[in-house]
């Protein structure tokens, strides 16, 4: 029995507001049960500096958490004068996942960056985040009414893991807490994944618990994918 | 005329969700208009070294801004690893307000944090900070059942200015922008002053201006006072 | 009865030694009592990069203070590796004061600095480095040889505050500690004002209250203005 | 073809110096082919300041790459002066995987630090620090003479990508810089898993590719379990 | 001939100028011609973790540059967030020769905190520091009433160099930027050295020229020892 | 009798291994005694921004030691954020050495920056390094084959001290810990110096001394210089 009750391949609910501010190119609030993160896409006429004349754009991505977005405090990043590895992890991880179904190409010299903002925070935040981000992304190219879309694909992703020896989708932050392995999986639309990461946290795994737990993220991404194309109006 | 239409003496329309986070023992998500903050109170049972053993508490704010809460998407402060000196004038503004109205020997010693995080700015955002902290930190300490009340004064903030040569309340970005003089009021419920600032930005002001503006503000205070309490069930 | 037996609108000692050091295009040491800041003002004929080509110069503040200007040590900003935000906040203060005098398209495409530097602080030390300043800038354009002059006024800056329910000029750092409220007045030669902040440190004000602290920055920024003449030789 | 001329499944040459410096507890210099690593584990009898007083110890990992370890010179990260994304990212990786096989109640209230650096790069820099992390703990924890062995399984691990469409073993740097999918495997002596880190560089991948290239690191950690039980004498 | 006109053993005026400012327990400001250092003493009855309870003072340094002390300005160390490494070293040597006349012993566990801010430069302003540091540690000493001195010796500090092949003394400015050899040396009150720092700049030096250059280092600081012991009162 | 039972004027084995690793244009490890530095020389066809245009090139040196090259572990610069104060001189120290042999005209329009690790620590790491950085610029020079010969001499660096009253050659860790005076010496294959370094440590020394260290110096240098040709081929 989950803590939350949730039968083993059950996502929480999944509810993405698109539009949520209004400076953004592209933004939505997506929420997988208590956690909400905001995120937004800004479109920039330039790129990074080693990208200059290549006749290519880039996206990217940056992650932050807001200090009382979780059970307790944490300290503000920008008070401290960094981000943790923990931080730079994730925003490496979102930026390549959303270039993973991007042709940059086609997007032209300019840059798109992914801020995705943790508001409340109750386990799969970066997970949330790149579901997020391709909704914010999807909206911000639509605006540029660009002759070939740069989108190749739809992204999403979720974590899975081992909780009391049951492999479980969409780990909430009390089973994330307890979780023997905790994976995460970043899926495209086609069925093929962008990224995988297994960790041991209490015990390792088989191979044929790293399966199961990819079947389980199938079930949750492709419930995604359905929130992600009616939040953009496709 | 004003770009917005608004009359001189009008506020915009202030809106107070409070409890908009689930993990902070205070919360609210206040609007001026377009310009919505977050404002979360954190209450920690330990205080700063430098109070320790001295049988009072501590109450400060943090302030941050989402990197696209802005027109054009700014620098994320926690990747160039330092608050910029607006952030840190505006978090001792919040503090210095907060405490203004708190009795800091009947908090007892502990802390409570407010974290003001700008989801969506359109001028006014510390006045708003302020504003909403006040409800976070009235739910917080309400949540402590204290003996004596630590809050002695309702606090409320509003920025006021004068743009092309009108003096006019609550300005907006667009006002903001081209005010030839902006003031910050931070006033209490009992009509006294915790803190005035007038800035010349593009011509000096005269003594008779000063007052305008200080009218204007109290205008506009009060109603925020009503909103504040209705959000506090008061 | 004032710690120092000052009247209530009595400044303490203005000084100003002109032409404190060799290399800086102008410079003055100022004492307020025994409050004593160094203030250099370099000319620089290139402008920050947001300005290039727009036709306009630029007037910026830095502010320091000798770690043992006080009365115990304070760390060394540059070993702690940053200002500290009340430093900021200071030096924003100066440079829009100074900015507030000064028509930056007649000063042409050019930079100047004030540098001010507390040798030994006893309270003021802001509104002494702004009076200062207007010293040491005066003299850097007059040395320019400009045909139009870019500074349109004089201004100064004097601290007021309440002490023991009686207002106060020019606090010292004893009555600095234990005043109920605080106020730095920056005013210009035509008796506008480029900027007013009044805090309550103790006790909130009334209306009242901050116009008779008005009153007295006026006394206390016409004796400035009277030094800074004789100081520039006019 | 591989560049290299290497068979799809066959790993550059595996070579373990043990005992490389005098002062640290343990120590060897691994190579993987031209990939050289030195790594040393130094034994604290303290813990962090989170763990003091449970009874348990840590292992922890820091990573880093000489300026000139790579073909072209990189910036030295002690003058930049903060570490990268990429470096946390991996010095987090190797502590997790060697703590996967330590029970840290066995250690005791001590720290292991296993510093991994890099002299000279050519491809799987993390995987060749694992995989001599393992003996430098292996040698640090014989030195302790403890009662029960708190090291409860051998730990390896190696690189291995999709190169010109062909799943390749143990990519080197040429193939690396080029590979379509590259994916980190850390393998345990009784074969499970730590973790599985698989990207898609170039092109998204297959669940059936996953598993391919799990099947070729497997042949690599088993030749990395012979050479590491060779160095540390078992 | 030298740029100045002096011969090449003489020093530039000497000028100590004690107690220059009222909070520290000894300070002045000295001259070495134009080149103006303002040193002050801090003591605090405490001493730096590693030295806690081993029945020793300590005796410690730091140097700044006001921006404009110099003939262009410089960025202030305190906005850029880090100390440069002439800083660095030089507030290392300041601190090591006052420490090579003082009985750490004898001052008990103290320590003395020598700040030297360089108000103007013109060459050497790291002996003029040296040489001031024992004035404003004497003052701050006699204030501490000891039962037995801790100081052992005076001790000065001063430039000399080869200047278009002539061995001079105390370097200015224009001397040092054209000098082939600078060398500084801590000497002394009974002639024995504290510190040698010869650099060839332009031209590697023979062991006859550094001892020229030493002979007229021990006339220099003859010098500065009698107007140590005038500024002291002894 | 000194604790390696050497004799005074006796160096440790000298070690010198060239090519020591494949991608820099030049390196060696070199060993004094246990001391052991990696140095790579990296040739960049680009110089600073300050000397872009001059016709000549530029010869800079950084310097680290890993963390537990030492008997205890250090922290790591790069995980501490900043480099210390030794770190900085040292890396100086080198820079200046290596360019007082090199003419940077002849040079041409590049930078070679010479990185010194050190491995393992005994005592003298900045002296190996001086020594060794000649080895690893020879090769890169040599592999440039420029018409004209940049290097003008040979350069090597050794330390000296006075121990238990004895001066002594090539001070180990035990040595260098106790000596009561440390001095380094850079000199040059035609017997001038490039710098001279001494330090009182417990305590000050006379002329004659460091006349007697210098002599010692000698012997050192010329056992290094034979070996640096042996290391270059010549």
């Amino acid at each position: 029995m989950r803590p939350s009750g949730r039968a083993p391949d059950q996502m929480r609910a999944i509810t993405i507001e698109p539009r949520y501010t209004r400076h953004a190119e592209g933004s939505c609030l997506i929420g997988f049960g208590d956690t909400k993160v905001l995120v937004t896409a800004s479109v920039e006429e330039r790129v990074p500096p080693w990208l200059r004349g290549k006749g290519q754009g880039w996206v990217t991505a940056e992650y932050g958490m807001l200090p009382r977005a979780t059970h307790t405090r944490g300290n503000r990043e920008a008070a401290k004068g960094k981000q943790s590895g923990r931080t730079q992890e994730i925003q490496r991880l979102i930026g390549r996942s959303l270039r993973a179904v991007t042709d940059l190409k086609l997007l032209g010299e300019r840059q798109i960056t992914l801020d995705c903002d943790v508001i409340q925070a109750d386990g799969g935040t970066r997970t949330a985040a790149i579901s997020g981000a391709w909704v914010a992304l999807r909206m911000a190219i639509d605006g540029l009414a660009l002759e070939a879309d740069p989108i190749v694909q739809q992204v999403a992703a979720v974590s899975c893991g081992i909780h009391q020896g049951t492999p479980v989708l969409d780990l909430d932050y009390e089973e994330d807490s307890a979780a023997e392995t905790d994976a995460n999986f970043v899926i495209l639309g086609d069925n093929r994944m962008a990224e995988v990461q297994a960790t041991a946290e209490g015990a390792c795994f088989e191979e044929e618990e790293l399966l199961r737990l990819l079947r389980l993220a199938r079930i949750g991404c492709n419930a995604i994918f359905a929130e992600q194309l009616k939040a953009v109006g496709r």
